[in-house]
């Protein structure tokens, strides 16, 4: 042992042993403690990627230091310069508390100091935020939500500097400042911090985390529960149409901690808004868990904090992006600074998974506190295995019942199928209900669009939602699933939305070569079921494994049905004629259909209609069993777009008049072309046709033949999803006899 | 040193002094010679990158021979079954016969010997293949081309198994395959073969490797120096549209070495022609420097060969990819096999530039012959340097006095302008004197379309050029450059075309702040001359260098004149109003114009137009000085594109009518966005306006006044660009001296 070593050593040793023992119940208690921030003293050095933080870290706050401190007057939306700097003041102040406690270097503390008491001279006399936009406006910011970010923060950097800072200085910092701050977010904001929603948990957690660090038992008690007497109406709404009160309604952090998760740990608005709303869960359950063990917070819910953690990460693609479910940004990923607080924190208070440790290895960087500490030596210690993403089935509701998000993976992600079959998902949700995603690796093959929005970039509405959010991104024509009579789900009507929920029919993720998700809608279209089945098969005869997907349809009227799908490439080949229109006309007026050109429309050619195209050098091919009255319609994005806020994606679309119907199609992927060699790579499909060779309502059987004359065929059970229920099915002169809701076998 | 050593240099000892002195002139001899191959044989499991190259390949071989061997009756274009199995067995074949040379396993030399065989057995009565397309169909394959291609690498497998084998079945091979193969594709198609085209270069290589195993002087003779009298007619095209033959023209290899390469070792095709045509090329000098080195092949022309190899790497961007110049497939690059050719001849046999090694280090193989020995060597001695691309001069001409392609780079590749004032460059040249195309690191900014084609992609045209090829890519119109009354240079002319080139006036690529490329074109639209200045500028108030794009037009009467700018990316912001049509219109009837829909249209709200885009995480403004009478215009592709042969991309368009114009704008790099952070970072232009402040037709003058108020101006001389001219101009009134053609200042 080395000089330096047994030095450590010695602190570490006195570090506990006296004064810390007496400094326990003080500072810092929140992320940071006392007993962390020895622990991390005594790792210095020795621990490559706690150190490599450390360094980026501290050059990162050094630079800003040098810079000098700015806190302006608020005038900007994100994006503008004012909440700019506000948002990196709090990120760096947090940050620079956090190099005083590890690197024991004053300047770190009178850095923190001084822009606290810069903003506590500025706080007193501050109006109400100029931009006028928001429900619930801010004061350093245009919304209470980003002022909340900011105490969430500033919260944790004045606990680090709490014992340095003179007892007159805390006093002024908490009379004109903390508490102040505290108060406006809260009660002079309970439409904002009295919801079940993600913007008022970052208020719950904003509140209580000051309330830990100023031993303010009135703010931990209304950061919990929330305030008792708010006087808001029921059913008010914020700017984005979200409701603010329902009947009955519970509030506070354990109400935010109850109402979105699953307990699958799946958040109701899905991942791009689970990553942004576990944070604050997070960071105050920790404090509360380092604070106040006594309220067990990370076991709530038979740990759902953590669960969450992992149905996140499960979440996304082969390339850490999460999947754009609801309002979802793409390109988000497990890459996000919220995702090393998730990362670093599930691993250091839970079970300590090594496959957490390969993620944190591909971030680069660990938080520096205790938890970062230990997954840095986890790697260190050579414990990192790979994360693996298997298929799963996410359950939503607050009581696990209200449908559930599937994932279907095929190999080591090869293939994704992302199935909706759940609730509305709050103000972000999409009228989708049973549509679906599909991925190869980290590339899209079918796309769910996402968000209509360019989050912090200030050109595009100063970075907020655009009224195409809700003109397209929300409306059901935008997403892989069926439409009626060119109207949205639930008529696009989001309380009748929010009643109601798809039901799982079944989820059979485990099978080496064939998986099925199923679900049922019946509330969409009153009047219409909806049945969607979607199978992930690897047969021997095809290269790849492929999805077929099944929707059934029963209504008690005729009907238009629309079924698009989002391909993302280049079309190659079609086996059906079609027009091309000489100028390019919307496809309809309203619901989304305004803002879809129509760049061919057809019939199909044979009862088998094919439809191939490359996407980043991968082939595919769509097959769909289709009657000579359907329409085809390719269509592209853009009509009624004067902003270019959308993208021009592109869709096949299989139109139908019906009453009860089916459409059965394959999405087969298939080969490769490189550029680089010029190689083409098995680029024609392996089937030679689709049929529904059965359909009634106990049954349905689809048969695939391919390329060399083989028939498989796919039976489903529509009434029973028993997996030990026995079933008998004759098509055509053959009886079939299987075992649970489905079989796929030799015709 | 061990047993193995010792016995691998005994090896080569006797290799050198007893057998091999005597078998010297005898087999292989081209690429592959005995004195490589017992240098390989004894550093085998010494050199980790070429024993890396030798595994895979035994692997892919190995591969092969277990399947079997096919000769399919030819039936199919490219991409079909038939055409790429017989690319696959001539490619296997050659490797093969490296493998037998290597590892002396029979069973290497018994493939290639059984697969000749059963082409011997077949092309005796083999007719011409079925597909007619071509103005020189093959047998094997549905051009003469492919066919070449076939007897190019077919002669290397021969020349390695050409001891082992029996004489009598030497004799069978040249008689009844070889000899007639090699006069099919030059006595039977003189339009094929004596030409100066990419074509006869493979066509010629072919011819003279063969003669080369054989020792068959006639062949080599006719390799070097064509068919003395071809009887074909002056004027002749072929299916490209591509002149076959023009009076006085020279023919055979030494003709395709002198006219197509300048001085500088561009090939008038441009980059992606130029590697496929290099490879032939290359190909046949080792195998002539190799067997007949007193023809002194690789010294012809100053080096040519080896520049070409230089040349061709710096027509690439970051990420290796070739510049789409002319006909171009996007995402070719240095990581094809003939760059790996290439770089391992270039390497060898020319002066061992360390910087090539990190080309091969990417590129991850080497050839199995003694360059690739070399290089493999190279890089585990350390010697590996990174290839440094600067802004480099390449003209065009056979004595380089055609114009030129004139790349300008900042930095580390931060910014690539690429500028064409160059030659037609033959058939696949397109219509687009004077335009550029720009890239931060490997992304476009501002693109070059390329081709319309999706080569060997079977179901687009049978992997041939596409109608659409015609109609959009070679139109001035889809290019960022000048179009005149919505009529192409030359009037899409290829004859006109091919009489005229522009003019390079001046290229100043050292600069540390300002580089200059300039050039001028006369003859695109008879009796309007256009001078195109383009300076890449690195300001310090300015975060990231910018291009500003002086476009001087002056003609002898009125002309509508568009100048479109291909911006790859989404539309944030512009400070114009414009009309969005409700429903899209093609832009035109002819010259690509059919191709553009009309998504926007608006005029200038002041005299700075600025348009701002977000391409791949970076932001960009294009800021243009113009009046108030010009239209701008937003136009996509995809109109009149029944088959989907298109992608959708976007331009901005300036329209003006005028007689003498001058275009003066800026495209400016800011800022960056990550979907990950969220952050927006220096999101908007720093420019404040942009004026043309002196134009006549010695001068002109542009001012750039940045956010910060402060002015500098670009002044540039247009008669002389003479680097010692001193010039005195006076602006408003400063008056400004300066040394050389253009000078930037502050006003």
């Amino acid at each position: 042992m080395n000089l330096k070593n047994s030095m450590a050593i010695f602190l570490l040793v006195i570090g506990f042993a006296f004064p810390a023992l007496t400094l326990a119940e003080g500072h810092p208690n929140l992320i940071l403690t006392k007993a962390g921030v020895e622990k991390i003293r005594a790792n210095l050095g020795k621990v490559p990627l706690f150190d490599a933080s450390l360094k980026s870290l501290q050059e990162e706050v050094d630079a800003e230091i040098a810079l000098g401190i700015d806190t302006p007057i608020p005038k900007d939306f994100s994006g503008g310069y004012t909440h700019e700097r506000h948002k990196r003041n709090f990120q760096i102040a947090q940050k620079a508390g956090a190099l005083f406690q590890i690197l024991e270097d004053e300047k770190y503390a009178r850095y923190v100091r001084d822009m606290l008491m810069q903003y506590e001279a500025m706080y007193k006399n501050l109006p109400l935020h100029p931009q006028e936009r928001s429900y619930s406006r801010g004061k350093l910011f245009w919304q209470c939500l980003n002022d909340s970010n900011w105490l969430v923060y500033m919260s944790q950097a004045y606990d680090a500097i709490y014992e340095w800072l003179p007892q007159e200085q805390r006093s002024t910092l908490e009379k004109n400042l903390f508490r102040p701050f505290a108060d406006f977010i809260s009660l002079e904001n309970p439409q904002f911090f009295n919801r079940v929603h993600n913007h008022s948990t970052w208020g719950n957690a904003a509140v209580g985390m000051i309330g830990l660090v100023m031993k303010d038992e009135e703010l931990i008690q209304r950061a919990l529960y929330g305030i008792e007497d708010d006087g808001l109406p029921i059913g008010t709404k914020d700017n984005d149409g979200g409701i603010i009160k329902v009947e009955g309604q519970k509030k506070g952090f354990f109400a935010n901690l109850e109402e979105p998760f699953s307990p699958d740990g799946y958040y109701t608005e899905g991942p791009y808004y689970q990553r942004y709303a576990m944070s604050p869960f997070l960071i105050f359950a920790v404090g509360l868990h380092n604070a106040r063990p006594e309220f067990k917070v990370l076991e709530h819910k038979d740990g759902v904090l953590l669960k969450a953690v992992d149905a996140l990460l499960n979440l996304a693609d082969a390339d850490g992006e999460f999947f754009p479910l609801n309002d979802g940004q793409k390109g988000m990923s497990y890459y996000s600074r919220e995702l090393v607080t998730a990362v670093d924190l599930a691993y250091h208070y839970g079970d300590q998974n090594p496959q957490l440790l390969s993620i944190a290895e591909k971030q680069g960087q660990v938080l520096l506190d205790e938890s970062g500490l230990s997954v840095a030596l986890g790697i260190q210690q050579g414990k990192a295995e790979p994360f693996v993403k298997k298929s799963v089935n996410l359950r939503d509701g607050p009581d696990g019942k209200q449908g559930s998000i599937g994932v279907l993976r095929y190999g080591d992600e090869d293939l994704t199928l992302v199935f909706k079959a759940a609730a509305q998902g709050l103000s972000h949700g999409h009228y989708d209900k049973l549509s679906f995603s599909l991925y190869e690796q980290g590339d899209e093959v079918l796309q769910d669009y996402g968000l209509a929005r360019f989050v912090n970039i200030e050109q595009k509405g100063g970075g907020n939602y655009l009224k195409e959010n809700k003109t397209w991104a929300k409306q059901t024509v935008a997403h892989n699933t069926l439409t009626l009579n060119q109207t949205s789900h639930f008529n696009g009507d989001y309380e009748t939305g929010s009643k109601h929920h798809s039901e799982l029919y079944l989820f059979a993720g485990s099978g080496k070569d064939v998986q099925v998700v199923s679900g049922k809608e019946s509330n969409a279209y009153p009047g219409t079921d909806m049945h969607r089945t979607m199978a992930m098969i690897k047969d021997a005869s095809f290269e790849k494994p492929f999805v077929l997907d099944i929707m059934k349809v029963s209504s008690d009227r005729e009907n238009q049905y629309d079924l698009p799908f989002y391909y993302m490439g280049h079309v190659l080949k079609v086996n059906f004629d079609y027009d091309s229109p000489s100028s390019l006309q919307p496809l309809g007026k309203t619901n989304g259909y305004e803002h879809l050109y129509l760049e061919g429309k057809g019939k199909p050619a044979t009862d088998t209609t094919q439809f191939a195209w490359l996407g980043n050098g991968k082939y595919y091919t769509l097959t769909s069993a289709t009657n000579t009255s359907d329409e085809l319609l390719l269509t592209r994005l853009g009509a009624n777009d004067p902003e270019f806020n959308l993208r021009r994606d592109a869709a096949i679309m299989l139109r139908r008049k019906a009453k009860d119907t089916i459409f059965a199609t394959v999405i087969e992927p298939h080969g490769s072309y490189s550029p680089v060699s010029e190689l083409s790579v098995n680029s024609n499909s392996n089937i030679a046709s689709l049929k529904v060779v059965h359909d009634d309502k106990n049954y349905t059987a689809v048969s695939i033949e391919d390329q060399q004359g083989q028939v498989k065929v796919f039976l489903l059970a529509n009434k029973n999803a028993s997996t030990s229920k026995k079933h008998k099915l004759k098509v055509g002169s053959k009886s079939y006899r299987w075992t649970g809701p489905y079989h796929y076998t030799t015709m």
